[in-house]
């Protein structure tokens, strides 16, 4: 089955696994972020691979980008089936640390964002009577913890957004859910700042994109709100 | 993979359609139930498609049939990888109407026979370091409703132990996750009692045993603990 | 106001600084533990500061105790205003380790023993349309750890029939609430375990105590079912 | 004891409640509102109470009004001890009908004026090793319902940020807590939409107020992060 998905929020590690696999499964994806030359590449790659991929750059802070990106991928991919919201900013700041500006940029990239792109492909999903809308959670989503202020409290809103669009919009026929990553994801850059640290202890970016691809699928008489995943070994 | 599955508590509905899928898919599945005629039938049914299955009379009250139900097991069949904790006994009395019997008996039914069945398979599992054990629980289990009081401390009860469990054992190679079902499940029993809701307002079986499926196969990396199932038109 | 007020769960520590409160504050208290000579000896003190108190021996696993124990303070004290459930039994095992016989034991004492003192209570609040039931829960029973399996699951159990009462006998007039206990409390036998840890990290018994007394005297329109007190330098 | 309380969103109805009552036990209180006619009206009944108020015009989604608010309170009744982030703005749309605008406009009210207000007070509190920090959640706090998005993301929002600084800030001496509303507030405004409804049905708005007092007086050895609150008859 052919979906249009948008990945807002694409780079290497979780977003890059996603877009993979989606466009190996015969998803059209478009790659939302910022790094046009990093979406071309992977684009490119994934066309090798047999797959459609629409790099567009998109600062995912910005409306007007958001705007621009959904028309384009609108006009060249057609009505948006599948949207993973995946923009997050990790600011490892408590209270006293985190300045307003701080504080309100988490809340952009982690809440806004995630408005914003639904707010572009909502009534197209409700007119055709399906849809998908996968948010991207962490610990921090239902802990607040010391030292991540500005990141929590971003992730709770997020979290009580997707809980709203979930009773509001199922019962017309879209799935919303939201996915609380518990651990660290393993990515080039992660394994670089920890390289003793034992492989199974990070989340595999490919099997949480095993997870995301499950709940994009689930029949329709048996939808997921919220799943979380961790390492065997994580403590929680 | 051929992995051995016991399902503790198999009727027509949810436990009948696990029983099929994991045998389809090539595990042995013991079947505990208290109607040996109807396990019977249904081993029978399993082993004419290409499955195998054995057949246990068990009341999952009584810690004597738990254990010899669980030694033939073995016997026959081996060591068990995945265990489905599926006993359930609704029972729609509030505070002032239920009797003390039968609040026990909601515990021994719902959280007691988790602990027994568990307690014959966790050591072999942490022995060959790997295994599953999924716990089918309902809303009841997160929200104590007027008019279920047994129901509900029992799922509750579940609950916390498969936390319990899933923190002890998971670093120990066991994946304990814990199944929010929220909503009626289709069955012939069910839809006699209510012929005219339409069919998609109930969730289905073989929906429901996708869910367990691929909680079953999860990556070692990206385990869930628990996850929520309902119909895209319930309300929560 | 005189309200005649069960604890069901007598020691020195928590349950005696509510015994003391409760009278002090014009409550005649009922005191239910195993030792009889140590009820006697706090109800004599109770009543030398002017209170009123009736030691009661009570093995709270015993259906039959506590069914002569409200026959008792029934006549000799009258209808019951205020229960405390606090009966706890704390172990510390995890799954591998613990007995089918000791998993049932915690149960009894901590889920099961509330709910046949309840029983005994809940029909005359119902008729003269007031009362108060408090629960005496733990961080246990939002939080399934590993090592604590069956006081975990003991208490979920409570947590969930803590629920469904609230919802069931509010409208009732009956004010059900659960008080999650986060840290260690306070007692001659935890500080000669742990002599070198300093004061102010444990829960102070007298003052949680006037969170129970906070919680017994809210007004009707402002009801609380679930409240948690910690140490303000408890991690959690 | 006499400590400096700010409250942080004053109208008829709790926050007037909150005002008299943290007065009337000795506290001098700043009232922060837009409408200043009401706020000098309230002050000056305060005082002639015995009490003791500072009326401040501020629009709390301004960050340049806060900022002078505060150097205005600390200038004139010194360093603060006790703040009410009691700012809503209650928004009842649903994704399809809530506007990017409106959306934000709810984070901007019911969260980022919390983060704002309390960065002007957090460092002194800190200094001084000690304080409290309450913040007033509702129902949507826990719950994103269908139909009102931004008032749920905002109130998720805050309830995260108020966990993160209750785990930050707690062992430097700082007191956070969150209290959940559910149900309707009695009010005059409220009164004169729903003229039938019965009173006891409404949250009595100096009960609500108890509650408050109750938490801004808990030993540091019982502190509450979360209490919820909801009349007897409230569905839930």
């Amino acid at each position: 089955m052919s979906r249009v998905t948008v990945i807002a929020g694409v780079g290497p590690g979780l977003g890059e696994s996603l877009a993979r696999k989606f466009a190996r499964e015969g998803s059209p994806v478009a790659l939302f972020a910022r790094s046009i030359d990093y979406l071309k590449e992977l684009a490119s790659d994934i066309e090798q691979n047999g797959g459609s991929a629409l790099p567009v750059q998109v600062d995912l802070t910005s409306p007007e980008d958001i705007r621009s990106g959904f028309k384009q991928v609108k006009k060249e991919l057609g009505t948006v089936d599948i949207l993973i919201n995946h923009a997050s900013a990790a600011n490892w700041k408590g209270m006293q640390d985190t300045s307003a500006d701080e504080f309100e940029n988490a809340w952009r990239v982690t809440t806004f964002s995630g408005f914003l792109c639904s707010k572009q492909v909502v009534d197209d999903m409700v007119q055709q009577g399906s849809g998908t809308s996968l948010f991207t959670g962490a610990t921090s989503s239902v802990r607040g913890a010391a030292g991540s202020i500005g990141f929590a409290s971003g992730k709770f809103g997020m979290r009580g957004m997707a809980q709203s669009m979930a009773r509001e919009l199922g019962p017309k026929g879209i799935h919303v859910a939201h996915i609380i990553i518990d651990g660290q994801i393993n990515s080039p850059r992660v394994r670089k700042m920890m390289p003793d640290r034992e492989e199974h202890t990070f989340l595999h970016p490919d099997a949480i994109t095993d997870n995301y691809w499950h709940l994009a699928n689930q029949d329709k008489t048996t939808w997921t709100l919220e799943l979380d995943l961790r390492p065997s070994v994580e403590e929680f």
